[in-house]
Order: C-alpha cells, then sequence, then structure tokens
C-alpha cells in the first residue's frame, strides 16, 4: 500500500479524512465482511448499526499512529473494524441500559428489536472482535484490548454508581471518563503503534497521546451537552444531567457556586427531578460562574498533553494529521 | 502441589469431588481473591452469583484434565476461576434475556440489583476474564477461550431465533446446543489439557472430550426438564417449554406422533399458549411415544464417543475421573 498519502499541508479534519480514505475503505469493507454469522439476526441487527453513520475516529487513529511508520500492512486494517466491533457492543448495551430510542437521530437497535437481541448482538460483536484479535496471535493486541474493555465495563459500572451523585469528585469524574471512554481510544493508538513496529517506549507514548485525546473529547461532549448553541445530530441539550450523569461542568459549578444554589440544585438532581426550566437556570449559572469555559480549559490541557505526547516522533503526514485529530476534539461543534 | 490424589477404586462422583477438593478450594480462593474491583457494587454481585451455589464443573474438568499429566502448577488454577467467571457472565445475561427471578432457588441478581446491573457486571466479569486470561500470554488459552465466548453468543442468538419455532431440526437444535453449552466446557478440558503439557493431538482429543460431554450434559438436562420425579432444585416442570425452548424430547416427539397431535402441539406452542395441562398431555405423549428414551440414548451417545475420547490416554486416577463425570452426566438427577 505505499508509504501513504505524502500532503504537506494539511490543515483540516476533512482534508485528514480525505487523505486516508483508502485505508478508511479498507476498515470500512472489513467491517461488513466480518458481519458473517450463520444467524441472520447477528448480520441484520449489527449491520443496521455499523451503518448508521459513527465517525471511525478510532480506526483513524490506528491507521494514523501505524502510518507513522510508513506503512499500514493490509492484514492488520482488520483490527480497526473490530476496535468498531467493541465500540459498538458498548453502545448496543449503553442503549440497553439508557433505555434509549434514538442514537445519531436513527432508532436504536433496542428499540427496533428489542433489548433481548440488543444484549446478545452486543455480547456477539465484543467476543467475535476478541476472537479474531486472538487469532492474530499478538500479545500486545491482545493484553491493550482485553484492557481496554476490563476497564470500559468497570467504567460503566462506576458511572452506573455515579449518577445523580453530586458529592462525587473531580478525580472520580476523571477517572469513570479515562475507563469508559479513554482506554479504548488509547488502545487503538497503541494497537496502531504495534502495527507500524514501533518500540515499547513508543508504543506507551502513543497509548498515552491517545488516552489525553480521548479525555479531551469526553470533556468536550460533556460540556456540548450544555451548549444551547450546539448542532448535535439526535441529541438535545441538557440530556446528560436528566439522565443522572453529573459531569465537569456542573461539578465546577457546584464547586463555585453559593452555597443556597448549590443545595437547590443538588436538592433538585438527588430527586431526580430535573425540569426544563432548572436545566435554563443552571445553564444560566455554568455561565455566570464560567463552568462551560472551566470544561473547555481542562480539555484544552488534555490537547496540549497529547501534543506533547507526538513530540518525540519525526515529522511526516500521519503525525500533522494527529496533532489536528486532538485539536478537533475540542473545536468540533457535535 | 505433588502428583495428586492415587485412588485405584474412584467410583462416585462424590469421591471424584473429594479427591480433588485441594485444587477445587483454590480455585474458589481464586474467584474470590479475583473479585476485586474499584466499584463495590461489582463486588457484591459477583459474590453473591459466584457463592451460590455452583458445581464447578467446568474447573474440575480442567483439574482432571492437567492432572492426566500428573501435574497443576497452583498459578494455573486460576484458570478454572476465570472460566467460572466467563460462565456466571452468561447466566447474568441469561437472567436478564429470560427475565428469571429465581436461580438455584434464590433470587436472581436482575431481581435484586436491576437489569442495569446484571447487564454490567456479566459484562465486567466476562472482559475481566478475557483480560486475565491474556496476562497469561497464551495463545491456547486465548484462542480456545475467545473462540468458546464467540459461539456461546452466537449460540444464544441462533436459541432467541429458534424459540417457539416447532419447525427447527434436530442438527439446528444440536448446533444451539454444542455452541451455547458444549464449547465452554471442551474449551475447559483443552485449557486442562495445555496446562498439563498435552501435545496438539491430545489437546484435540480433550476438546473432542469435553464436546461429548458438554452435549452429553444438555440433553440430558433438557430430558430432565420433562421428568416429573427429578428433584431439581429452583425448577419447575416444563420451563423450558413455556419459554419457547424447542428440545430434543418435543423434536423427537413432533416426528414420531400421530399429524393430529403434532399440529395441535405446534399451534399452542407458536401461540405461546402451553397450560400446566398441556404440559401433562405433552409429557403423556413423550411416554407413550418413547421421546424420553431417545433423548436419553443420544445423551448416552455423547457419553460413549467422550469415552472413546480418552482411550489414547494412560491409566491413572485423573482418567477414571474423567470417566466418572461423563457418566455422570446421564445419571445426574438434578
Amino acid at each position: 500500500m505505499g508509504n501513504g498519502p505524502v500532503l504537506q499541508n494539511l490543515l483540516t479534519m476533512g482534508e485528514v479524512w480525505d487523505a486516508y480514505q483508502v485505508d478508511l475503505q479498507e476498515v470500512e469493507s472489513q467491517i461488513h465482511k466480518n458481519i458473517n454469522s450463520e444467524a441472520p439476526l447477528i448480520n441484520t441487527v449489527a449491520n443496521q448499526i455499523l451503518s448508521s453513520g459513527g465517525k471511525r475516529i478510532r480506526p483513524l487513529l490506528l491507521i494514523l499512529c501505524a502510518r507513522l511508520y510508513g506503512h499500514t500492512p493490509k492484514e492488520y486494517l482488520v483490527l480497526g473494524s473490530l476496535i468498531e466491533f467493541i465500540h459498538t457492543a458498548t453502545l448496543l448495551h449503553d442503549d440497553v441500559l439508557d433505555e434509549a430510542d434514538l442514537r445519531r437521530g436513527q432508532k436504536t437497535a433496542r428499540r427496533i428489536w428489542g433489548n433481548q437481541t440488543s444484549i446478545l448482538v452486543g455480547d456477539f460483536l465484543y467476543s467475535e472482535a476478541m476472537a479474531q484479535i486472538a487469532a492474530f496471535r499478538n500479545h500486545g493486541f491482545n493484553e491493550v484490548l482485553a484492557d481496554a474493555c476490563r476497564k470500559m465495563a468497570e467504567g460503566e459500572i462506576l458511572q452506573l454508581c455515579a449518577n445523580f451523585q453530586t458529592e462525587i469528585t473531580e478525580t472520580n469524574y476523571l477517572k469513570i471518563v479515562e475507563f469508559k471512554t479513554a482506554t479504548l481510544v488509547a488502545a487503538s493508538c497503541k494497537v496502531g503503534a504495534i502495527i507500524g513496529g514501533a518500540s515499547l517506549t513508543e508504543q506507551e507514548a502513543l497509548y498515552r497521546f491517545g488516552l489525553n485525546l480521548g479525555m479531551a473529547f469526553q470533556l468536550a461532549d460533556d460540556r456540548l451537552d450544555y451548549m444551547a448553541d450546539g448542532n448535535r445530530l439526535g441529541k438535545s441539550l441538557g440530556q446528560d444531567l436528566k439522565q443522572g450523569m453529573v459531569t465537569l461542568p456542573l461539578l465546577h459549578l457546584l464547586q463555585t457556586c453559593p452555597q443556597a444554589e448549590k443545595e437547590r440544585i443538588q436538592a433538585k438532581i438527588k430527586a431526580h427531578s430535573i425540569t426544563d426550566r432548572d436545566l435554563t437556570d443552571i445553564i444560566g449559572l455554568m455561565e455566570e460562574n464560567d463552568s462551560l469555559t472551566y470544561a473547555m480549559n481542562r480539555a484544552r490541557d488534555y490537547v496540549d498533553a497529547a501534543n506533547l505526547d507526538l513530540m518525540p516522533f519525526g515529522d511526516n503526514s500521519a503525525k500533522r494529521s494527529l496533532a489536528i485529530v486532538a485539536n478537533y476534539m475540542i473545536t468540533r461543534d457535535q
């Protein structure tokens, strides 16, 4: 597949997507080639959810980290598709847990086929991915992806226990984000590094890069949930809070607003009774207290840290693209 | 741990359990040592379900297959506990899928903590097991267990699609049993074989042994579901059929009874309207048509096949114990 695109002046995220289209198309075709169970129901459900507009940011990171070393052997691109399987498995289970009817503006699998099917197809996609990963007989792939899966499951439970708990600390919150979101992003980068032939030190640097990028992604996402001007497909304002998720802007607000306000908000959350009017009040208070700016600054810190992780690597298109992806985490509006 | 028990005259299943108590205790202590998450909810739920009277047949098989070679290094016994984690994960998800309130006579986790927790703790136990298995850096362990997990998930979906379908063939049915039940039993045997240092040929023989034994187990279990005189803790007669599961005794009955009866039974099943009185009729017809004997004979065929798989191995206590376990599959009454 040659040495990949030679682009001196990559500037936008759109250009990055375009530049790696060939590799991404291979991932895409592997995704659909791998949905090949003897149970037609698995194929139907998996095809629907895997074709419903996911951005494939994890496969892109895998490709870019491999291409830091100038090549991506085609046979390894299937790992990008298997990481999408794992990610999709978590979405299927999440939608059951959240009783969600919509995802990315479309009916969820549980809405169409029911909870049973969503649980089982999630289990299948996850275990299919693990089985195909094991077949590579590469301990690095096995360990980093199994570890990510364990942390995602643990993060989901920590999240479940933290719901409606306004006393959680920022440290607790960041740990949930790390486990739930950042570890699979980090694992995608490390798998790419292993494919590229990175040294152990470089593998760790790219893992940390992915971890920082994943943290930035989720913090920015949490902030977008309170942004009235966001153009967020299929999502409505303050959805996280209505589901009991206490995220960074709210934690900041509770730490900085007057005690009386704090107690009032805490009581509403504890009582699971946040109305649209409460939400408007809370967003107003967040603006007064710079809570959204605070969350954005923390997300930016993670992007800065991610860029530092890239420093040891020699300049090439892939490295510049990774920096663009990192920056995109805090500039995207959906 | 020496060369294991030297018992010339093992005869009963109880004596097998007793003879391998030291290894089984180590598995038991590893199970509880491994329930060590930062999320207290995981530990509570996992401890409850893992202490609720599971027989540990899979760890026993692992131990016995390893002991065919005269030794079980203690550090590998943790694999027995990880296989129990995987098995337990499937039980947690099964209970959600079946909306079950009781298992082994006790309240299910979903009844106590809800579906969300059961789904997530299932995900956690499964991914925790895969992560610890990966840490052994043994491709044999990774591959056979990941393959078993994939087949179990696929088997569950094939089962879901086959529910209330009276036209499924015996071949379809046996495949579901193989995927849902027998592959994890087979994997337990193969993992034991790898621990013992078996050749690839011997690993395959013990895998086949486990597969045959797992088939016999499930076929006997399906038959017990229609046995009024069974002493089945926490299970009531005809539970499978009421949930839509079309198992071997019923398939045999539908193949052998008069057309009018067949159509009447099929209509009831399709309509999801099996009453206790229907069940009594069906069991009466099964007795007339020797359907329960047929299922028992098929289970016995699998036990015979399992015993053939053992033939190449030299005589020792472990081999005799494996034969006793195989025979127990069709003699147990619960």
